[in-house]
């Protein structure tokens, strides 16, 4: 009890979501290995990619949701759980994968991207037909793998009948949710629509109701709370999530390499449609136009250091900076306000809190 | 129950599956309209999809497996089974959007393809960037929907808690088998492997398990069939589906382009790695190099007719066709033997007898 309270089961969680996948993975081996080594091959491929995910950030709000609504870390039902909650790290890899190969992403976690390496298979076996075309048409397969057993880890956690009927229409809405932020996304990209609209539509579904608000109130269903108590979470999560995507906008363009790991400047240099950007292009189309026409001069190619700091002056002058901090302080207030009169547990509220803030304020 | 044990309640499937589909859709409304006008044209387009879907072959097995276990077609309880079986659909809208990207087919059923008609859009917008690899972004993440939403209409068709766990581990099963058989199919065709274990593998698990041994397990699992019932479904399934695929196979090259649809030689075209191809060059490697020889270099390029009827002749001088008859004889011998001594309801047990005879005999 006192380690629920402490909110400590929840950083306990990462190895027991791995060890869940690892589980489910070992018993897939009776359907997988009839169809031969090829199979198996591309099979551990897409274990090697899930057990090296990091920190199972959509499990971890999940076991949030469903500690927040009473669930008990240690007690009988708590692996069925964390099986559950595991799940989602597959629709995870299904997007990461499906996504790399729409932005022909050669590397994630320092690594070749899935499609990436199994293009250099179709190279060192000297195969016939393009690599590419090879690595992109197994990454499909991949993903549609991850997805598909998604659902079948999610059904089949043992997580009794009653409790999954209360999450399953969740779970269906995360993921037709994720699935429609990303095509947002890509028309966004396509056609240059930079309105702010648009920017915090893909910001809600792509990622504020699919990382934060969907995973807690996947928990909470599985641990039967009540109506409130779901609409505190989901009220916390759909203002962190955006919250935590706007930091992400911010350290995208002002970030130090050496901390984010990503080069400097690279949101700009990829010509990201953020709500940053969006709100800058908006106060200069009606304020300063040439700044506003200089910024857009200065998006979606390479950037000497010079001119990323000219596109970084730009976006102070604006006041778009000014206006996203401050965003990310109304946000994070209206979270912890929620939380504050909730019902939920003491550990798991207090640890919400803490993400709330680190989340907020982080630097990386 | 007349109409049960006349079949035809299995040619009144189509519409039925048509119509639960279309709630299917309808019922997403609500998950849709909020993510905005974007992501509704692209599920329409989805929807248009599935719905010009013609033969529902998968549904109709499934739906042979419960009726041939004792499923009432017009008792209570039968909608739901109907829903589960039309969610093979989504399935197959995943597959084949999916696969016309890997194969980089333009149309399918003499329609533009789904990432086709994506990448028109994008062109038609005048929209920044490549319309081919907009319209790849957007196929892969509606074919994603497709397999998401299979899971989300499988599990919410209603049929009781019992059936569907018993029901689970088939659905679960076939999808892992289906994008089994796809790998095995693209590296095949990348590593040129001609080898008839690898053609084997492929029609097993691509066409065989996925198209009617597993619908007809997942039918007479919903119905609660005891364990020789299904045995018999499931090997009579395996038997037919490899026919089938077999017959498809010589209609690939042998078949008229004014029945079948498709253009003369069309395999040939393709280099499509059949077991007809490898029976005849496992053959010619023995027996007659030249002539093996030979038939690679018809392999994969366009061919005048005068060498689509060289690659004819030599796969009768080789003997393949011969053999491939005879394994499609012998197929629907082990088939029919199964069904005969079976106990399943006579009107389901005629009309998979005809199904048997047709498909091992058609010419398109």
């Amino acid at each position: 009890m006192s380690t629920q309270r402490d909110g400590l089961a929840a950083r306990d969680l990462p190895p027991r979501v791995t060890s869940a996948l690892e589980a489910f993975f070992a018993s897939r081996g009776p359907l997988v290995e009839p169809i031969g080594p090829t199979y198996a091959t591309a099979v551990a491929r897409l274990e090697a990619f899930v057990l090296s995910g990091g920190k199972r950030v959509r499990p971890m709000f999940a076991w949030l949701g469903w500690t927040a609504a009473g669930g008990e870390p240690s007690g009988p039902g708590a692996e069925q759980v964390v099986t559950a909650c595991a799940a989602l790290e597959l629709v995870q890899a299904c997007a990461l994968i499906h996504d790399d190969i729409i932005d022909n992403s050669d590397t994630r976690r320092g690594r070749p991207t899935v499609h990436v390496g199994f293009a250099a298979d179709h190279s060192a076996s000297k195969w016939a037909g393009s690599a590419d075309r090879f690595g992109m048409a197994a990454g499909i397969i991949c993903g549609d793998l991850a997805l598909a057993w998604a659902d079948d880890m999610f059904s089949g956690s043992g997580v009794p009948g009653p409790a999954m009927a209360r999450a399953r229409p969740v779970w269906a809405a995360m993921r037709t949710e994720v699935l429609g932020g990303q095509l947002l996304d890509i028309v966004a990209e396509a056609s240059g629509d930079g309105r702010r609209g648009t920017a915090e539509l893909i910001n809600r579904f792509k990622t504020a109701a699919y990382t934060v608000e969907r995973p807690l109130h996947l928990g909470a269903e599985l641990a039967g709370a009540d109506s409130q108590l779901i609409e505190d979470l989901r009220g916390f999560g759909a203002a962190i999530g955006v919250a935590f995507q706007l930091r992400d906008d911010l350290l995208g363009v002002f970030g130090d390499p050496a901390v984010t790991g990503k080069p400097s400047g690279d949101d700009l240099i990829e010509g990201k449609r953020t709500e940053l950007l969006a709100r800058a292009l908006d106060h200069g189309d009606q304020h300063d136009p040439s700044a506003a026409t200089r910024l857009r001069a200065l998006l979606g190619r390479e950037l000497p250091a010079g001119e990323i700091d000219e596109a970084r002056a730009i976006l102070h002058d604006l006041g778009a900076v000014r206006a996203i901090e401050a965003r990310i302080t109304s946000l994070t207030e209206r979270a912890l306000a929620i939380l504050e009169p909730s019902s939920m547990t003491a550990g798991p509220k207090r640890q919400l809190q803490e993400m709330a803030l680190s989340g907020a304020h982080r630097d990386h």
